[in-house]
């Protein structure tokens, strides 16, 4: 199955000059979202997993159906506000600006080995903050997946000291 | 199995006098997810599903789980800006001024029996605005189904014509 065949093309969304990767088209399709999830769990074969941890908000949707395959916690990563209870914060750069993520304090364990989720790498700049949150809570990032990785805006240098595993290249 | 067990009061959040329902046990809670997501599916047990909505950003988690448990389409409802393509608007009401949803015009057509998920039911805001939407395609709404229920704020009076479902009351 060609997961590609189910992301839509965009032009100028959401500003001019940028082409935009809907998902949309996969999730309308119940086979080839499974395929997708299984595809990822694949990638986890022979690794120790004890979570999986998902990015506000399309991180979400596959985040937690890959968790579900494997039998294994989610844990969602938010943006700011949004968790309630002890938290932790990261902040991370933007192309003007910068932008913050939150996680349970909780919610991963020194000893847990964590798979951290998110539909696109772009420029790794959220990926790596999670990363960090992640490792701050004293555990080990095992990898990190995607459906879809932007070679050409380069996330992967932010991101050398992980394994990466993308669905799909552009 | 007892949800609720998977549910925590986080008191004063997001702020005083709130009591705040956490799902993040229950996300934690892989067999606990399993059941949640299989008591959605048995609410639907006779009644024709062609798509599941499922509200940002919370309703992605359950929403395309269940629509995956069904084997149907996950149709996501987005806040502004965050669609592309062609999208129709829905606006409602909050306690101090209005927010907005958006959904994909051609994501649902005319002849769709389409389920409107979201995890909490508070206000009924989002929710009688999700079905407008869905409506506005030209399809029908066959069932609104959410986790949990706060029943002292009432949502259900906003959603009076639709068949409700909620795993957990309050």
């Amino acid at each position: 199955m060609n997961l590609k065949k189910y992301i839509n093309d965009i032009p100028d969304f959401p500003k001019e000059g940028v082409v935009f990767k809907d998902i949309c088209p996969l999730l309308a399709s119940p086979k080839a979202t499974d395929y997708a999830v299984d595809l990822l769990a694949k990638g986890l074969h022979d690794i120790n997993v004890t979570k999986i941890v998902g990015i506000e908000s399309r991180g979400f949707l596959f985040g937690l159906a890959l968790a579900q395959k494997m039998g294994v916690s989610f844990v969602p990563i938010r943006k700011p506000g949004k968790l309630p209870g002890a938290i932790l914060q990261q902040k991370y750069a933007l192309e003007y600006g910068e932008d913050c993520i939150e996680i349970q304090e909780e919610a991963i364990q020194p000893g847990d080995y964590v798979v951290v989720h998110d539909d696109v790498l772009a420029t790794g700049g959220t990926a790596a903050a999670a990363c960090k949150l992640v490792e701050q809570c004293g555990a080990t990032v095992v990898q990190c997946n995607f459906l879809m990785e932007l070679g050409f805006l380069d996330g992967r240098s932010k991101l050398k000291q992980y394994h990466l595993h993308s669905l799909m290249h552009y």
